[in-house]
């Protein structure tokens, strides 16, 4: 088979950002794309200088992401996905933009700043017939496959608990106050919506529970608070979940909880197993079969299965990391877009790619926390969330 | 200094029981008690057998503890203080007729089968003079004395969040069916009282994490579940937290966890640095100051303090267990008692000995959360308890 | 059954000693022994003192363990056993007096200050007929037991390497040129014989291969150094090991070793699988069977066997510890002692107690040792030594 | 900046290769490089459409490596540097004929397949004025840049004891038997040298022990041994090593280990600190200072130094592992090859990078090991090689 690359462009992820050059990593490290076109900063002498230094041609440094939909387009070696990595109150009209022009869209999560737009992306998603894929990028991690798969074939029997968390501790003094970029758009309610730690890493946790489980999750009792002093959007995370298949769950997600750096980590329980997963130690998998000893399965080793060694560049015992996982959810996404562009079914990957489906959930889960918390923590269900749970705000209740 | 043993009763534990013969251990490893009497057993065989076996003069094992109460109290060489490992709904009725014969009481957890008993054991237990413990072990071990220590002396700020979980994979299935004699009282209401999964370690929970951060539990927000069919008590317990300075918590505990044998694990964060402690491996502590590599401090090793020295028997590397960890609450009774009957003040160890305020507290903490958790997870404060809470059940409120 | 306990007497472990009190604690955790002589220093005052603190009768604390062994012999109501807790220099002529007077003996290890010594011990048990055990006591802990089982049952199948070690840091600066007691006899070869580190800890790593394997060890080649400037012995031991059984090994033991406290490990690999097994978390073995993943088994958990089951007082994820390794050791002498003083065989349980012929193997292997690293590493057999490896000294040869 | 990838050129690698594969993505990772053509195996159908496959022209696709140097050389779009990932064997000749040509030489572990053969290439390399990298990829961990460090700047003091291990599995049994290619052509003296698991791994840990610690062992004393019946080459080595600044150390490695993966560890241990670190846990370093608590330091994270900071891509908690370490090293071949061919120093970072004098003397070691292990473990001198050692061969002495 002759290579061929997928050509992508980027929005955002300029010199100084953090995730566009993990996109970037991702795309490369199987060498399924060429990044050649972008609009990396809306500042003009910054988008340049950046598209330089990732060897993107002047012509296709755009500063203006509608110029670049449109200009894009056209071409006829125009590119086929744009990859969006800017503050989330960008994504719904960058998004939109490309669907428009019918290019594939690839965008950072959370979906968007709200609700509201997440559902009026979705509609735009179907009528496009585009791809879309948003990067809730763990989903992409070997034994988070692995650990889907043995929910899947009911090796832990019904599921009765999942305890997910996502603990950092970067925001335990109020670092948005000093030069720290990351910290002042994630903080700030017209950059980041509604929710602070809830829509930064909350949203991963909830994300992660609802891939492995394949359950929703039905209603939350929460809690938020924004701990330190003068914070605008919450910084730690208190909720009680329940699961349409029964499960109960927690999940908790803190950036305020020195000496966690990221903190993943997801148990889940049934009548018949158990499963531990911790992102910081991602190349193992512990399965407690009740009435025998823990296994610790290691990616690509045995006991890992098929999903997981199809994933797996190196042989168990060569630790693969975050890059990896990202860049095997880009693995999928190259097969789906191939797949789609070749007019080809792209169901083999596509029940693994988070899709705007995941992002709408998502934000229905931040919206019904946000109402709970609100409302002092009452049970708030999910699908009530379109119709009333708009106003909340991420911010402690007290 | 010579020796002198404090001489002690047993009510409970005869052959077969579990808690009976860890406390016995934890007496004998620093030397300081001596075992003359017990009533082991409401069967007469069973407990004359039992008595033998232990070395217990045949005159001194009682089948009635009402008799041993008032004949050891006669004695010269009477017992100084019983210990009562009995089944939960015994506690009240065993530790009133030792009480009001001015014997010192050392009374397994939880106190009580309710809140009024505990309420009234603790007007006896101030009107009779006589010392009473609460066996919440788990505060012996040094390392969990030196995690106090640090809150106290303010290593880790104001303290914002407390994680703090017990699992267990024992009930996984419905081992009260079986011959399981520990599975079959610890799910029967009439005599675990109304918590199951929650009186038997969701307490220990509540109680070490009020312990370390010197806060009381103000409201929880609480949702059981008994997920084994046929179980008449809650086997998994999902609960917010809101302390009175102001942390904020999540306490999960479970019997239905498989891979958890006993994972009592306690995380403190505040403003300056955060804690982590694990039962599985008591002799680590890890503290994380902001800003700092986590340090890995060992019991009895550089960096343990004083109070973790000082309940120390073996080097550090040397690991200590669960037994030291009781024996170390029995190394503080033993001196309270000696301060008490020489007329001392017993300061300096009491407020590490675990109390019938403590007691109440729990038991305050247990009806509290079946209150929520039947009233659909409402914030319940904890002081409402005494009027309100008493006929909660801890079902599941499906 | 009515409860009996073992007489026994003490020689050394006086105030301020700190393997007499394990040795103590050991004894009372499963209350099978009773402490009613002693020769606890020789020192009057202070053997007086230690002996009214630890309960003795002031006619039975002795300062001279020659009138202890007469004495006691004499007495109706005499020990049975003594436990020989002094500096290493002292085992011989202490264990010679009790056993002349048919006392059975416990001596710490090693056994005796040199291997000529040990000969003529080995030929005074065998006369006296009285019981003899050596405390090498990490044979005692479960999971040891139980990694001797998974040998013992081809589990493993045939052995091909063993890597053990020992690591300690205590020593890394001139300790024994500060008030440290502990450190000044160790480091002194008046007090501790030919070996430092070897025989205070290598002995021990040694004796816990040999025990697990159930091979011996046919030959050495070692390099010994004491890298503490002015230091009269080793501290730091490196060392290849051949088995009679085919395996091939390394032991290497350090107490210059910074951030290891005590740091005994052992690895086994054979045809078939392989275990690992660390002193600092003894609740744990892990089993890989080759061709599937890991198994973490625990003390007491699932796949424990029925010898790790027998010597467990706790529930498994409640930890044990180096105490009750250490009483496990005492709970399978106290079997020995009745058995033979009724007459009965002691084989069920003297496999596991290790023996006089394990004191003459620690010796041989301390003198092999010295001789190979003397002898710049040349390998030295085990069973050469008797005739010539007697003058080598303990110090690096540089 | 403007972008400015090296061009490229790989010998070896083609389909079902591993190693070809895991280089060609670590110089994808920063996008450093650009793979333009390629003599990727020497069956000309399959070097074709491994090629194509890569997106390598056909004009650019060698079926002899002669040719690609010769052909590269002569194009003003020539390749700057090959990446030579054939079996030993062959990188003596393919480095040679690249060397011929001035190509820069970039060639994977161990050099070549004996001595002679690398000082031949010594003295190659030296004429030509190319630039020449081996790749000991795991010199290119971040924190085993710090490990580095921290000796390099006296954290550790003098060193006095080193404990370096790489342990796997995966020849336990007979793989070499079965369509195992990889298995193959390791156990074969015609395509590995005389060196089995010395050479594969053995090699590894050595490279690692003298980076970090910045000595150079000057003896060995060493055992190999066959233990699969039939196989041709050593599996397991024992070794004790003496370096020249006077530390000591050990260093295993083994391919018959059930339950090792890829376990390579390494311990230092200097009179002030010890540090610790191993390859399947890469993103933490432990650290303890005597005296101290243990720290626990983390890539990016606190306490992790500039270098550590250089070589990071993603912020500390999420993983990053071989491939990005592989990747670390391409970054300072990178680096390294730019400052050339601008003819700037390349000082900065090519005491990083593995050079032919650590070729030399992996293959030095190599043939003393070899030495020592048929004389019986006698010490053999490193630097005595070069005359006398190469006749040995890597078969146990049995």
């Amino acid at each position: 088979m002759t290579h061929k690359r997928i050509r992508i462009g980027m929005v955002g992820g300029g010199d100084g950002a953090f995730i566009g050059a993990v996109h970037r990593i991702a795309t490369r490290i199987d060498d399924g794309f060429e990044l050649v076109a972008g609009a990396l900063s809306s500042d003009p002498d910054r988008a340049l200088a950046s598209s330089r230094r990732l060897g993107i041609q002047e012509a296709r440094s755009y500063t203006s992401f509608y110029a670049m939909a449109e200009q894009e387009k056209r071409r006829e070696d125009g590119i086929q996905a744009v990859i969006i990595v800017t503050p989330n109150h960008m994504h719904y009209p960058v998004a939109k933009a490309f669907l428009e022009h019918g290019i594939h869209v690839i965008c950072d999560k959370p979906v968007t700043k709200d609700l509201k737009e997440a559902l009026e992306l979705k509609a735009l998603v179907e009528k496009s017939g585009a791809f879309f894929a948003l990067t809730h990028n763990y989903t992409g991690y070997p034994l988070v496959r692995h650990a889907k798969h043995l929910v899947d074939n009911n090796t832990l029997g019904k599921l009765r608990v999942i305890q997910v968390e996502y603990a950092q501790d970067w925001l335990t003094e109020r670092a948005e106050s000093t030069e720290n970029k990351q910290a002042q758009w994630r903080t700030d309610p017209e950059k980041s919506g509604m929710a602070g730690c809830l829509g930064d890493i909350g949203t991963h946790a909830f994300n992660l529970a609802c891939f492995i489980s394949g359950q929703k999750v039905q209603q939350v009792s929460a809690d938020l608070t924004a701990f330190v002093s003068g914070r605008r959007l919450d910084d730690n995370v208190h909720t009680m979940l329940r699961f349409d298949g029964g499960a109960k769950g927690m999940l908790w997600s803190s950036q305020v909880a020195p000496g966690n750096e990221n903190g993943l980590k997801i148990r889940l329980y049934g009548e018949k197993a158990g499963i531990e997963w911790c992102q910081e130690s991602p190349n193992e998998l512990w399965l407690s079969i009740f009435g025998q000893p823990t296994q610790k399965i290691t990616r690509a080793g045995h006991g890992a299965g098929e999903e997981a060694n199809r994933l797996s560049r190196v042989p168990a015992g060569h630790p693969e990391g975050y890059l990896e996982g990202f860049a095997n959810l880009y693995v999928d996404i190259a097969a789906a877009i191939h797949a789609i562009e070749s007019g080809a079914s792209v169901d083999s990957v596509q029940g693994f790619i988070p899709s705007i489906d995941d992002g709408v959930e998502g934000m229905r889960f931040i919206t019904a926390v946000l109402a709970s918390s609100t409302n002092n923590s009452a049970w708030q269900p999910l699908d009530d969330m379109e119709s009333n749970g708009q106003s909340a705000r991420g911010k402690a209740n007290d």
